[in-house]
């Protein structure tokens, strides 16, 4: 049994880096678009056969060291009574964003358990399938990233109007962040009782705000929701692309066993910024350092490990793989990781 | 006659703080959006009577420290040959964006004082128009940033195909890059002759590359094109949002009197990162605390002026006006800044 990506994740020696690839059962595999010619995206995600045999896909073909369960980080507005649709290339919508009072106020707080109930069972099927050979990783999106969906409708520049709501009604965002934040937290818990071994908290949008805001609004929900999960014992990892800034207050705020890193940063100031805290650090490729000749991804992935160097480190791109990455490529990052060693 | 712009950026003393706003010519307008509805976007810029109105609007209506010429940075692709639509709330798009060896050898270098000899008359009838209230500022676009657009034809949020050149053909990316280089730095220099005060450098995609890519591929050539305009004594305000990390090393490389500073900092935290350089400091107000009531704003916009300290300090926005902020906001934010004195 490979266990190397959960004695990173805990900050045990490895023998070598594990290596895992975010949005890895994703288009840039033939394997997912046959998959997905058969059926929409949530179709996907509500029908446990299929989402695991996409959560397996990179396990058989790449190699990587660590399963994610296919989702997406939208069900848990969803399952509150938001319509969504998602196409993959436009991006997911909500049918009636949030606009008034009123709107907010009608959120429902379900049991995850029951209105989630097709992701932990593809949690439960895809541990039996994996049969022990990587760990599964769980994950929710973080409750700034969610509500800033729930108000625009869908992914914008600015966030404008999220932001707005922010300085406008910063009650309003608090109740919703609140709320968000809790039953991302449960929901996180109903996970690890399905079977996940780690759990990935995405705050995709952290980006979008300012310190200022980002200390009000983003982190102490990011936090809320992570202390949920923390009586579990099992691992959270808390990414929040765009806010290199705040590593350190992430770190603390949340206890987080793993920072994800972003690919702003190279992997010498991301060490350099994150070797005296006690967290792993999970990151940070360039996606689009994949489109390099495999001999070059090669080099990269290798000076990446080696300014990590070895150790409380999880290697992972720092953002989703691009749909048109050829596989080759995905391969070759993986095995050079694979093959590291320290000099 | 109020130079207290310019003597901002040159960090002579002021007696108060002058401000402007990025896009302040600009559709939150209501007399911006009547001129607007006579002229689609890509005939205003290439109109100087429309251009000159929409430029002087803030002046005469918000009471600005500065004007901006009114224009858009694509007009120097387009003079090179690439067909450009500007659709206001889809953003512009190149016709045929650069995808063959042989689309980057086409591309024209053209004299500027020919090819964009409309903005250059734009700045001539502006200043004039002006009679020196304020000073008048011309602009142009970053190597890097123009590449990325001309490579993908429109903006987007991955950046992918331009930043698999840079992986794929680096030698066709340098290329490209030090051709804009040149062009914009004669652009540039066209500009001030014509009666530019000051000229800022958008690097409006730094934020695009890491840190590896952006010292390689956005640095130099944004340095490269502010080296044009140092003989003319002008300063240069050399900004790249989205790479708050590189600071220092662009006040070093590119040489320039003012770093335009974008909001995702606090205040705080700019002035003490730019407080020991040897330039003065443009921003970063977000834009979206513009949605604030007026009374927050101004509490705002004082804290904002008491971070920096009153001095080598040129009050803005940390990005682009937005679209739908009262005008209100906007004068609110003005007025705070210029009744604003140090305790």
């Amino acid at each position: 049994m490979n266990d190397l990506f959960l004695r990173a994740c805990r900050g045990e020696h490895v023998e070598r880096v594990p290596v895992w690839m975010m949005r890895q059962a994703g288009r840039y595999l033939p394997e997912y678009r046959r998959v997905r010619e058969r059926a929409d995206f949530l179709t996907m995600c509500r029908t446990p056969e299929l989402a695991v045999e996409v959560t397996l896909q990179p396990v058989d073909l790449i190699g990587v060291d660590a399963a994610i369960i296919f989702s997406d980080i939208l069900v848990v507005p969803q399952a509150m009574g938001m319509g969504l649709s998602v196409d993959e290339g436009v991006g997911p919508i909500f049918h009636a964003p949030l606009k008034h009072e009123d709107d907010f106020a009608q959120l429902r707080e379900p049991d995850p358990r029951e209105a989630l109930a097709y992701m932990l069972d593809a949690l439960r099927l895809a541990r039996r399938e994996l049969d022990g050979r990587v760990p599964l990783i769980g994950f929710a999106g973080a409750p700034w990233t969610l509500a800033s969906y729930m108000i625009e409708g869908r992914g914008t520049k600015q966030f404008a109007k999220a932001k707005r709501l922010l300085v406008e009604r910063p009650d309003l965002a608090h109740d919703l962040l609140a709320k968000l934040a809790d039953q991302v937290g449960r929901f996180l818990v109903a996970q690890v009782e399905a079977g996940a071994q780690a759990v990935q908290l995405f705050d995709s949008w952290a980006g979008a705000l300012g310190e200022r805001d980002f200390r009000e609004f983003a982190l102490p929900y990011m936090a809320r929701a992570a202390q949920h999960v923390r009586p579990t014992g099992v691992p959270v990892i808390a990414f929040a692309p765009g806010a290199a800034w705040a590593l350190e207050e992430i770190a603390e705020a949340t206890g987080a066993s793993v920072l994800g890193l972003d690919w702003t940063m190279d992997a010498t100031t991301a060490h350099a910024r994150t070797a005296a805290l006690p967290v792993s650090r999970q990151g940070n490729f360039d996606p689009c350092w994949l489109y390099a000749p495999p001999a070059e991804i090669r080099r990269r992935a290798h000076a990446m490990c080696d300014a990590f160097g070895g150790q409380r480190h999880v290697a992972n791109l720092g953002h989703g793989i691009l749909p048109d990455v050829p596989p080759a490529h995905a391969l070759a990052f993986v095995e050079a990781v694979q093959e590291w060693r320290p000099a």
